[in-house]
């Protein structure tokens, strides 16, 4: 059974939400996706955040646009840690998303990621971090993907030269 | 059976709050006060989005402030009409309540008021507008409390002569 | 005649607000539409807010970008419930619109939507809920598009397996 | 009579319109005051601007806050240039006021200032100066203040050194 | 000679202020245009401040984005009314302009506009309506402007039906 | 060993950060508190992290204002998970602390909370959170504590209404 | 002759501004003070640029709030290199002074500091960096300040502890 | 050796500075370029400041985006003058940029610029600048690149009369 949900509130955040799912593949982390909307199918929620526990789930990010109140919702419901992903919305450009994702009243924490691409690319680094605290061969993989990016961070210099 | 709810995620809104409940004294209408965390007591905010479908209640004025997730979820559960208010947070003087109330997406719509005090005075009056579309007397007292306001601002300004 | 009004203040607004039209349709509430601007056509703002009255009508949506004072100087000129909807401006994503239309002051309330598009859905989603008040017909139409809407979430899992 | 007129829309604006008054009594600029709210009196609105063409004002100051729709209202109902103040707002400290002042659409203008004391101090400068336009001693006047402040500049400086 | 000056900080914002120029010309307002950049020639701002003054301009229009001193500069150096037009800048969409023009401090105005096109046409409104009080003809093709404006709104309306 | 450590970059942060001290002790989560400067200390920074992960540290709570570069450096020279609390700052209120924590290139991720105090302590109940999936006995203790504060908000509606 | 000017629009800034004047004391930099306002001195702003090119200036520390145009205005006057302290304004906490400092079109430059006191004191930083780059005494005092405030850093961690 | 590093977090940022470079070429200031990364290459961070140092570099010009950690942390390793340049971020549009570069901590200064192309452009200007405080070439060759500008821009007002 996969140890990490991705969760989001339509179909149409799949294509921010789909980059946290590729560090989790590239970083060899199994993880299952479901379209819960806190609005839509409020009942969902409830009875889903109770399956992720059933389920032995130990991390869910949450990607949501706008009044965003899946991620916190989801939090509310589990004692499982949550990871929010601020979807860009259409006019505030993800401000909104992001205030309302991250400014949680004390007692249920979301754990808030970057606006858009790099925020859902984030969720996947935080939840391998999580899970290596329990699995060093997955702390050694997230350990060896920095040493790679560095690598090609150095490597980059050269290319400008040219 | 009071048809108006109050609700509110801590007991520390009452003070913008009351606003609300002074204006729907004022215009006589009858109201019930709820303290429902959206994130505290999930559960308790679908059942008692349930009761308030039973008792027949016609429109819930609902006030949270940052993350402010209460209006959005109980409008979530219900097909009563929800009046939000942000109420005014600490460090974003309420721009992160309003962002997070407003801002719902397509589908479960939040009446939203102005931050603070006068949104909580103005989801009293809008809330007796909406029962004076049923009631001649409540419209009527509508169109009083109007009158009167504006005779003030007429003598106010003999005083500023002063 | 037409219990519901759709107002705003130029027909270049019509692209934001035929979304609001159009889930009054589908929720078979009839309504008319009406170009009024609080700026260039003061006048006609106070005629068509009596006319509005004579008729009986039960819920004006406005919709205003920029400056936008026509949902608060019709809502001051009606007891009639005005639903504001701000659209989104050129320069600042409607944030001016947002602010102008919803911080109202006390005595005079406007029940802001979302900045664009499903700010004017939810327009017609918060009509309908508030006719439902008095017809449980029209409410029970409010019910079964929010249960379609839950299924299609639903479903849309399912597709994003594909 | 007077040919500048200060407009607000409640008493409590006078704390910082009373700074425009200052300066024009300063400048020798008579005035006339008067509450006029956009939206509790809308009637009025549009008959003081009547009144106000009638008695030949030159120079309409209004100060505003919040949704703030008096100055761009008494300017759509009349050719007398409208100089509009953003009074400071509680929550959003007059953000919201500068919005709903200067976002004014195409075809009717606000003369914006900045937002509180200051922006009251320069309404009365700027309609000392357009009154200037037609009176050479009201434009000596302008031009004598300013000789004086930047002499106050200088000695301040001297002042430092102590 | 004419009694209008147009002034901006480069050639590219020509685009925005050639719409004040529209607008003055419609109204029969003769202007000149001049380019002066605060920052790139900042002696010619205080020569060409002279020279208005010299040749009796009435009412000076300046567009400048960003950093924006080109308005406030230019009123520094003249009792001239100076009318600031925020043009759109690229990253922050003209709110560093608008608050580069507004926020002056006491003791020297900007009639600050609109940010981008709507503020560049409503400048030259305000023009006309500062000249209009020396000039019944000039006021009267205002009121003129402004009831066909208004014939255009309701005609708006018609065509919306088809 | 403590298994936590709150890091910040100045006493004066303290007094927000001893909000997550007292959600940890409550939780019966043993910490370490350690000021590090990321501007004025940069080498120790670097050595800290080498030490926490030599400690065998689970989870890092890092606060920090204005500029606020602590928790996003410590999170790039460390695989523990950070939390991020972005201190509320005197001119804007946390709104620059939360960007510059929260806006995390992809590849180092900051779990980021609220600002401020909320922030604080949620950083304290995410940190259980996390243990938690390794301690059964830790994750009830926060079980515990959610259902004793949703008692808490049931109890504060009856003290409302005395 | 002083290598280094702090100028400020007005005595109010001094309450800001000494803070650069108390670390260029701590770092033995000499420095004179000038009062010179771009909008009530504009002559004197030019005049001084040019006195300050012929006494040898090094750098010139400008403070400034609001519409803030002395240091991009002092800027264009020199070549010499201009650092922008944007002093905290009344009503929007400074983001006004930051955005007019900031902001500058390409072509002159202000070294733009943090809002308030803390922008102040590194001005006084940055100024003894640059002076440091010909005076390697200078350099070193700066290298001194550093440790010392290092120091100061970890022996805070010991007082946390009591 | 050139006195001058442009230095930046990822080779996409070499779109906005390569501008810094393009001044600097053209006012005959060799430069080198050098891609670091403050959070994925933090060791190669500190070794470059000691080199830059060891090199005798006047001035680092520092470009990054979103977080924004480069400029800050470059500074906080070395005493050499940092100019930043924000990068405009995708969602935010480089406001958080901004911020994160220019609301440093007192002690460590970083001369911040305007937001993308403009704020590049001027990292080189202000660098040459400080460079001709002890070149006077180098200061010549900045007059009179400030004089061809002045010229080009009365010559625009020519071209615009066309």
């Amino acid at each position: 059974m996969e140890k990490v949900w991705i969760i989001m509130g339509s179909k149409s955040d799949w294509a921010t939400m789909k980059n946290a799912a590729a560090v989790l593949t590239e970083l060899q982390v199994p993880y299952a996706v479901h379209i819960i909307s806190a609005h839509r199918t409020p009942d969902r929620l409830a009875t889903m955040a109770e399956q992720a526990e059933a389920n032995n789930v130990q991390v869910v990010i949450a990607g949501a646009g706008g009044a965003a109140h899946l991620p916190g919702m989801f939090a509310a419901n589990t004692v499982i840690p949550v990871v929010g992903v601020p979807v860009e919305s259409h006019s505030l450009h993800g401000m909104d998303s992001l205030l309302s994702i991250v400014q949680m009243p004390a007692g249920v924490s979301v754990a808030t990621m970057a606006i858009g691409v790099p925020g859902a690319k984030n969720a996947g680094h935080l939840t391998a971090q999580i899970l290596g605290l329990q699995d060093p061969e997955q702390q050694q993989r997230v350990r060896d993907y920095r040493r790679k990016v560095a690598e090609r961070v150095v490597e980059s210099e050269a290319e400008l030269d040219d």
